[in-house]
């Protein structure tokens, strides 16, 4: 993994990946204690900064195997990431996701033009599942994470952040970027690493799936011994990489952690400030930023708002049912 | 009115007015039988393009008259928009809104730092209230609409338009624009009309309140008859302005009509597809693609979605209870 990945995913997503915002707003800014910088990838294609990996895998491959078509396991952004950059590449995608994953994801997935394959989290293997897929239909597999052109497509969000927190006089600053397996910091974290070296990054995650911040105090990858499933269905992973962690542990700063509770406030506020729809796990660093800024030093905070697949019901829910 | 003060005002706006993404997606796309583009200016600050109004009327003023201080009358978003660009000129304001506002909409026009004088819609006349203050104070009012300063303003978002759609190789298309007194849509019209020659604009109001379509239809200003009252609360104007009006029956073709359901199911897909929050009568052109798309003919429709200030609970029981 190295920064011209970034750039040269960058340069393939032209056209293709959108440019999305970086926000704020004085409400935000008060509450936090400092400025607060929002970048809103529930906007990029797909819901989710998935799209952008997606893509990059998908126009990295050789047109030859491209042709046989892809397969990936997701719980739902990854998966409508892989199936529209399929859908644009005229490839055929298999996506094999758990049956509890949120209705909406499933059906966009779908309706992308892709196979959903579900299974049942309990009782069946969902790696052993695939690798038959794959091997039976000559289809590739494109993994979340764990994967140099995904993350590369992840980085350029990274880019898009230096780029964009310069135009408004901002170099200096703490990124708080939402963590399940570290595609997204890893690859945010290089380009920053690069582009705006006096920027730090710290992953955000949810209580008792913040096998990433352990894994970052531990100095070795550490898994979550606990439940698979919480509100935050998108950035629930066991453990980070073989190749995203060490690329985490040689650029970022000590992980947060935040509660379900404190990921729906923030999601309240990013809808009443910024007239954003956040899902709960693409909400986990906005509400790092403004509930728990205390250990933070810079006058200038960037967060991730990473996915905004989230049932219409649910969000009605967590509307009425927050005080923000 | 003419399209150099349209530019002199983008010029005052630089680094100030956000340059609205134009989104889009596959759904969206699809149920409107043609392709879909929309210029999400909920995403602008104070959550409409209201701000762009205020911005460019605040910043065209003499210091010295600006100094003393600006007053206006507003449901909402024309307040917020004003109150941030005086609160940003370092300057006062004072808004006079109807005590039925959106909450949400009396509370952010004050934490803006402006002071807000209610009045009661039943028993009070607004102009008079207003008149009296801006006479004891020496206060300038700045018209919701019918105010050249303020037309140049919105029309920035036309010249985005122009420019974003041409990005996408997009030079021929309808472009639907939500419209209450037709500050917007004459603003749009009017940078169109020179920049993107190909396009025509048709403003869009909520059934009931289509004084602008029969105004059009008519060839001369027709007021509304009805209730002063309605869900789409942002763009419930009598009539279209002495200076709007000529614009509009200069450049656009006929208006439609929505529902207010219409512009629930169009709030609804704009949750699900965009991942944005519209209000009700930010909706309503959105709604007009979708659902009555059936007068148009272009390859291309493009949409403004003009607000996104709506309460929690509001928007809550829309999701819920809406069947999009």
């Amino acid at each position: 993994m190295n920064i011209d990945m970034i750039e040269a995913a960058a340069q393939r997503g032209t056209g293709h990946v959108r440019r999305t915002p970086l926000l704020s707003s004085p409400f935000l800014d008060k509450i936090a204690g400092r400025r607060v910088l929002i970048k809103a990838e529930c906007l990029q294609h797909t819901g989710s900064f998935k799209y952008r990996g997606g893509w990059s895998a998908l126009s990295a491959m050789e047109p030859a195997q491209r042709k046989r078509g892809v397969i990936a396991y997701s719980s739902g952004n990854h998966a409508q990431g892989v199936a529209l950059a399929a859908a644009q590449h005229e490839t055929s995608a298999v996506i094999v996701m758990p049956l509890d994953a949120p209705a909406v994801k499933i059906a966009n997935t779908r309706a992308l033009g892709a196979e959903v394959v579900l299974y049942d989290r309990a009782t069946q293997d969902r790696n052993a599942l695939g690798q038959d897929l794959a091997q039976d239909r000559g289809l590739t597999l494109i993994k979340p994470f764990d994967e140099p052109q995904v993350i590369a497509g992840q980085g350029t969000c990274g880019l898009e952040i230096a780029e964009q927190a310069a135009e408004l006089g901002v170099t200096r600053a703490q990124v708080l970027v939402c963590c399940g397996g570290g595609g997204l910091t890893s690859g945010v974290a290089l380009a920053l690493a690069h582009r705006a070296p006096d920027m730090r990054v710290h992953p955000v995650e949810p209580e008792g799936f913040d096998d990433v911040a352990r894994s970052l105090a531990a100095g070795q990858i550490v898994a979550n011994s606990g439940p698979e499933k919480g509100l935050c269905d998108a950035i629930l992973t066991r453990q980070p990489g073989d190749i995203t962690f060490p690329i985490l542990h040689r650029h970022c700063g000590a992980g947060l952690v935040v509660t379900e509770d404190d990921a729906c406030r923030a999601m309240v506020h990013a809808f009443e400030r910024l007239r954003i729809v956040a899902e709960p796990g693409g909400a986990v660093a906005l509400a790092a930023a403004l509930f728990h800024g205390a250990s933070l030093e810079a006058e200038t905070v960037i967060v991730t708002v990473s996915g905004g697949n989230v049932d219409a019901v649910a969000f009605a829910n967590i509307l009425s049912e927050t005080r923000p």
